[in-house]
């Protein structure tokens, strides 16, 4: 089966960059952004619509969802976005080794590849540091940005996967990537990944 | 202050085994069973009742617990223990780098020395595999016996915590020794330990 490594992370840790890094390292491709594009193809919906929506739909949407899906007889939007994306990971995986972050690639993959599963979080306190950095600041405090967002990436884990997101023994690997430095984590990954048989 | 490692772990997931390995690779000590003869002889209990109840106290015996304690007027036994253990902790940690196994002293060190702090899993199937390998046959189910121990370990960790036992972000490293192995295990920590500045 093919060697894939997944990427689940709390947001602001750095586990984009990670993934990226390792990448690169290992001379695979790494899916993300890619993805979403590849999604939006697919489905048929616009690139903007799923990089807002793609990953929260479940949680922001759950009335809406409900209200749609009727009786059943159609699909929502939401599972419209969620059918199309596990399709585009499926068809990633099947083109050898790489790295995918996020999507929920580990569960969509669990029975289909040889898969090292990696879990990268940090403390309030760096993750702050972190997206003030990266994504400049906002108006909205940086802690509440931080809760809103991993809220809404473990509710729509959960949603889709029935699974907790963020309990150690549901991955092969998790660090903080606050603590041990971006470097560090990439090494330990790639030194896992090669390892592997 | 004191680089310390601690190590958290599923039963069966050989994570008593790894620190012993790590400590012995960095020639510093490694503290378990030990510990808890020094608990007996601080607090006077028979080594053998801590061995029984050390680790589960609250968890099995809250009623005895709230009886015991009455009005607030005497310490139970199980907050005796706990008291001792913590004391015994906080003095091995002074001696100087080491490994700990178990016994909350992620929690209890936590603003008293420099910690990395590690928590090991393995699935259902290989866990089941090590017990009987290690600890032989019982009357008791393997899958039975895992059940049980790891439900008191969260139970008895999360009650003088307050922290959920097993969540990956409350700990810097969390790996799967079924999946990796003890000696790769082993030598990720020490690398860690020694990474640290």
């Amino acid at each position: 089966m093919t060697k894939i490594i997944t990427i689940s992370r709390q947001f602001g840790s750095g586990g984009r960059t990670i993934g990226k890094e390792v990448a690169k390292e290992l001379g695979i491709p790494c899916y993300d952004s890619e993805l979403i594009e590849k999604v939006a193809e697919d489905s048929g919906f616009a690139h903007e619509y799923i990089r807002e929506h793609g990953e929260y739909a479940a949680q922001t949407h759950w009335l809406g969802r409900a209200l749609n899906s009727g009786a059943g007889l159609r699909e929502s939007n939401q599972d419209i976005i969620w059918n199309a994306q596990r399709k585009a990971v499926i068809e990633v995986s099947k083109k050898g080794p790489c790295v995918i972050v996020g999507r929920c690639a580990d569960y969509i993959l669990r029975h289909k590849a040889d898969l090292l599963t990696v879990f990268i979080h940090a403390s309030l306190e760096k993750r702050e540091e972190r997206i003030v950095q990266v994504y400049g600041e906002s108006d909205e405090m940086p802690a509440k940005r931080l809760r809103d967002k991993d809220k809404r990436r473990a509710s729509y884990y959960k949603f889709y996967t029935d699974i907790e997101w963020g309990l150690a023994k549901n991955y092969d690997l998790c660090l903080d990537s606050g603590k041990f430095g971006i470097d560090k984590c990439v090494e330990i990954i790639k030194s896992l990944y090669e390892s592997k048989e």
